[in-house]
């Protein structure tokens, strides 16, 4: 049964890493003791493993980093939880593609129930594919097609269009219904301070703030915190 | 000898569409009498090229599209200028391999000195790479390479970073950084209101706004209208 905790950001304004987020971690977590931290969205692994494995400390939980581990497939295979940070998704998506850890990571939390916690492109990453990614594509994987722990997609760091701004590049919105222009597959925008719980069937939107649900063909929907998106899983 | 006008933004606040950038495009294709028009970047390829006739109509210039034309490489063999609007960089560059063009859009500008015109991802689309885009991957093209008129990278609608913004996602220096641990390529980041100026091997930002100028390992620099960026087509 999934277990899962897709956080659209690590941080929210004002408050420190993880803060916001952190009870949820905790239980997401309870009883794993250690987790496998995945640092690929970062350039800087080793910095980015010790920022975490800091913040994990004071909830009471280990961390090991995959890009130290010797064999990396082991460690995917003996993971008693996964989390996997932010940064940018191309480089997250293209590693995980590169190191062949992919379907091992997808069969751990479908199959074994292995919790699994995201924030922004970690949280991209665990969906569909990465097509409705914020970020840059600075390296290219080999396809978007992600880990597929939900069959839809994420838009973390979700923006609602400013009515005072000047700026004329196209609206998060926009960029949405663009990409239902090319395809049949729901997104659910997170914006700051949300996060998408999963446990087997059921889904709901928690946090400080709610989403907004994009389909092809329908009005966007506000989606507020504790509602269910059962559906989306159906 | 190349001729291009690289527009970061067909239209300004306030203004209307391509009024900013008229008379600088009514410069570049004097003596073209038609321009081939490249609708691709939008789903809507018929509202997008009705709107572009129109507006080059009062600029005295005839427009052809080349999504209605009945043989595109026979289109881009015989044309006196391309226009390629802006939408989203990837659908754009996509349907340019898949039409088997992007070869032979690129040898009319270098070898044969059709003037090129573009706005948006029609501007990315025309540098080295679309690595730089700040589009969604909506779909997927082959390689990000794009049509390499330019050696460096464009980031169109170029954004500085808002010190009272409350919102936690990335800013635009930080994504173009991320791509430069990444790639040893100069960007040049263009307000909207500024456009780049190639002629041969001149080049210069012009316009009411400016630029900015990344590159690997240097601080950025800032590049005020009227400034030449020559060094950057060595």
């Amino acid at each position: 049964m999934r277990r899962l905790l897709l956080v659209s950001t690590s941080t929210t304004h004002g408050t420190g890493y993880l803060d916001h987020c952190a009870d949820e971690a905790r239980a997401r977590f309870e009883g794993c003791g250690r987790v496998l931290f995945v640092p690929y969205a970062l350039h800087d692994r080793d910095g980015y493993a010790e920022k975490a494995r800091e913040r994990f400390a004071t909830m009471g939980l280990g961390l090991d980093a995959l890009h130290t581990a010797l064999d990396p497939h082991e460690a995917v295979a003996e993971a008693r939880g996964f989390f996997i940070g932010g940064g940018n998704t191309f480089r997250l998506l293209k590693t995980l593609q590169d190191l062949g850890v992919v379907d091992a990571i997808r069969r751990r939390c479908l199959e074994d129930g292995v919790p699994y916690m995201g924030t922004s492109a970690g949280s991209n990453v665990a969906t569909r594919s990465i097509h409705t990614t914020n970020d840059m594509p600075i390296v290219w994987p080999s396809t978007l097609d992600a880990l597929g722990l939900v069959p839809f997609n994420l838009n973390p760091h979700y923006l609602d269009p400013d009515p005072g701004s000047t700026h004329m590049g196209e609206t998060r919105e926009t960029r949405i219904r663009e990409f239902h222009e090319e395809h049949d597959v729901p997104v659910l925008g997170l914006r700051e301070g949300a996060m998408l719980k999963v446990d087997g069937d059921r889904a709901a939107v928690v946090g400080e703030r709610g989403g907004r649900l994009f389909r092809r063909g329908a009005d966007a929907v506000e989606v507020a915190p504790g509602e269910s998106v059962d559906f989306l899983l159906a």
